[in-house]
This record gives structure tokens, sequence and C-alpha cells, in this order.
């Protein structure tokens, strides 16, 4: 049985402990929200950390709170102790345990799993079930320290994939953070136009359920991201204002292409 | 038993004629697809229609199709039948029912319904239940003919709700054109950077899911609807340019009120 402490018990963490309690694993967690700690007490799990008795401790926090918790952490550890994370970004976080000398131990890890819900109460079972969960480990990190988090992610039904932080985060600006930012911006100009999502089709309310993700989480992801998000921003705006450029001209063949462009592509990924 | 022609049996047109055929109206179709006139026909439905023989006529066809379906039936309709339409745009297909003398009887229909498939293999029971559907009288049309319209849509479950052309034409821009052209314009920037939809997470689908809806059709609507669509573009385009403002400068309270302003707005539809 392997010794597990997560760190925020929101939707990440909380679903990851509850996989790993039903493969009966020894898991303990910590949150600073006092209702979720019983609510996770309640659901079997063991609240409070001793991070000297750990093989493995999970951060699942929000990106630019987990760089404190490294600093907190790095002279509380014991000897063998992996450190990973669930964070949306992935270079921050492999620099901040770089400073902080946990390098050798430090392999992170940013699972593609999840929606617009958030905190404890959407946590669930099967939530890393075929999803794709990067893995960065930080430069001189051990080989077991890895071959550990990606044991992790595949007792829960997950897929790890090596990549480094730079790459990473460059992909998911586009993969991820601009999806999000796209449907908070659509819901912003709907808002702006007094249309309620109940005025919405199907379609248009697939476009927009990410916007009531927790901003909180979001908030830091696109900041601690912004170098790659902003460049992303701007092509979509640039797609937005080619689209509107066509319509004005009555350039059927332009608007077409686009709907052609975009529909290749969405079935291609079928 | 009613007697209803539908032109075109893609999937509103053979949504439709499933639901009526299932509560055993006399129903008829024709479609340009010889494939999808034998398969309506091997569902039940009877294929070839006569236009003096019916109590409503509905076309089911793309929104610049049907003023030439218009032209062509106005000389052939019997005295009693009632015409409506299920486009996504309601200004040029009640003018088009002026010019060609049929606006007593014209009475247009936007049904908030269907995804990103098309087609008579999409087609099924139930696509309308619980569905808006905007209705459009033509200017003059008779009220009986409102209320044949409005009876069709509650047979099969849907709410008509009564708006007049210009109106609907703005608020659909953003409630439906605006997310299609979202969801296309992000596919594109997703295709240009290479990545396959495999690459995103649940959200990230949901988000792009209406990419893959009918170029033929959604070219039709968009250029339709232009001078309504192209502002909305463009209020999308300075959504996302002030997001990217705000991470540039790294403006934490404005990029969070972004979030919360969408989250509050998704949230209130539910």
């Amino acid at each position: 049985m392997r010794r597990v402490g997560i760190v925020g018990l929101g939707l990440m963490g909380g679903s990851l402990a509850r996989d790993l309690l039903a493969l009966g694993w020894d898991v303990r967690g910590t949150d600073r929200d006092a209702a979720t700690e019983r609510a996770a007490r309640e659901a079997g799990m063991g609240i409070g950390i001793d991070p000297d008795g750990l093989d493995l401790l999970v951060l699942a926090v929000p990106v630019r709170a987990a760089p404190s918790w490294l600093r907190v952490l790095a002279s509380q550890l014991g000897g063998q102790t992996v450190v990973t994370d669930v964070g949306s970004t992935k270079r921050s976080v492999v620099a901040a345990a770089r400073d902080t000398g946990l390098a050798p131990r430090f392999v992170g890890s940013h699972p593609m799993a999840g929606d617009d819900r958030s905190g404890w109460p959407a946590a669930r079972e099967g939530l890393y079930r075929g999803a794709t969960v990067w893995v960065c480990p930080a430069a001189g990190a051990s080989p077991e320290a890895t071959l550990a988090v990606e044991e992790l992610w595949r007792a829960v039904g997950a897929r790890p994939v090596g990549t480094d932080p730079a790459e990473h985060d460059r992909r998911v600006a586009r993969s991820s953070h601009l999806p999000q930012a796209a449907a908070t911006a659509l819901a912003g100009v709907l808002a702006e136009a007094g249309l309620s999502p109940a005025a919405l089709g199907p379609g248009g309310r697939d476009v927009t359920r990410l916007a009531a993700s927790d901003p909180g989480i979001w908030t830091d992801i696109l900041l601690d991201n912004r170098d790659e998000v902003g460049p992303a921003l701007t092509d979509l705006a640039t797609g937005l204002a080619g689209l509107r450029r066509a319509l004005e001209a009555g350039d059927e063949a332009a608007v077409r292409a686009a709907l052609e462009t975009g529909r290749a592509w969405r079935r291609g990924g079928e």
C-alpha cells in the first residue's frame, strides 16, 4: 500500500483521493476549507498530512499557490517522498521545485481532465479514466520519481505522456487555456446583450459551458501562462476578424472555407 | 389527421417528419438527395408532395434556398395551405413570402434545436422536445395561419414564442450564430497550431463541438444574417482583446472580473 498525501481536495485532488481510496491506497489529505475536510473525512479519508511519512505528495492547489507550498514543505519532506502536482501550467512550478532544492524528487503533472465544475462536491471516482496526463520532470529529477508519478496516473486509468515545461505551456495555451478564454469572452458578450443561457440552443450551451469554471483557479492559470495565452488570444481575434471581413465582402468561398476547415479538424478527432 | 408536406429531410425536416409520423399525422416529404428519400420511405414516410392537397407545408432547406422554393410553390399551393420554415434567419424568408404574395399564409419558424450533426441519418424523434421555437408571422399573416404553426410545434413538444423578423435576426446573431462562428474560429486556430481534438480535455471538446456543423447550411446562415453577425463578431474580438490586455498588464482584478462575469452569467441559466 502506497502512502499518498494530497494538498487541496477540490475537483482534481478530491477525485484523485476517491480513486486511490477505492484502490486501497493509504490516502491522507488537507484542505484550507474546514467543510471540505469534514466531507472528505466522512468519505473515509484521513485528514492531516505528515510530510515526513509519505511515498508521494500531490499538490492539488491553484497554480500560483503551488510554489509557496513547495517552499514550506522543502524542509519537512522525508527522504524518499516524491512530489507532483496537477496544475495547468508547468514552467512556474518546475522552477519553484528547482529553487527549493526539490528538483531531484519533483515531477509535475497536468491531467487533461475535469470540466466547469469545481470543489469537493464535484469530485468523483473515474475523473481521470482515459485522460492524457502531461508529465514534466524537473531537470535532474530521478528516474524513480518519474516512474512513481507515472504509476500514480496509470493506477487511476490515465495515460501519462512526458513533455517539458516550456513545450507543455505553449501547447496548453491553445488546447486548454484558449477554449476557456473563448467561452468566458463569449459569455461576456451574451451577458452584455441581455441574453440568458436559456436563450441558447444545445450547441450554444456546449460552447459556453466552460464559462462556469472556477474564477480563482483560472485567474491563476491565465496569469501564470500569460506570455503564451496572449498570442493565442490574438490568433483567435484575428480569425474572428477574418470571418467578419469575409461576411462584409459577401465572400462565400472564404466563409465556406472557414467552416470546412473547422469541420474537417473537429471530425478528425472522432 | 393533418396533412403535412416537408421539403428537405435533413436533421430538422427529418426529425419533424419522424415526430409527426409517430403522432399519426399524414406526412409526405421530398429531398434533393435520392438516398435520403429512399431512407425516409423505408421509415414509413410518403415521398413526393402535392402542394395543392396540404394543410401545412414546411420548408426545411438552407436559408438561401427557401425564397426560391416560395417562388416555385406560390402558384401551386392549395387555398388553405399554411406555409412555415425552420431556418435560422427570418428577415429574408418573410420578405420572400411578401414578394410572392404568400404573406397571408406564411408564418416563419426557427426551432432552437439541433447540434453539430446534420442530414437524415442524424434525424430523430424528440429533437424538438422542450425547445423554444421562434415564430415570425409575415405582415398580414392570418391568425389561423399563426395558430396552425404554433399547433405544429406544440404537437412535437416545443414551445412556440412569437417575435418579429428583425428582432429575431438581431437576437440569434448572438445567441446562435456567434457561438457557431466562435467554435469555427477556435477550431481554425487549433488546426493551424497542429493540435488534434484528441489533445483537448472534455471542456475544450465542448467548446469546439459546433465546429463540426454542416458548412453549407452555415455558410448560408452567416451570409444571410451578415449585417447582424458582423458586429457580434467584433464584440467577441473586442472581449478577447480586453482579456489579452489585462493579462499583459498583469491586471488580476480585470482577469478575475471577466471570469466572474462569465460564471455568473452561465450559472444564471441553470
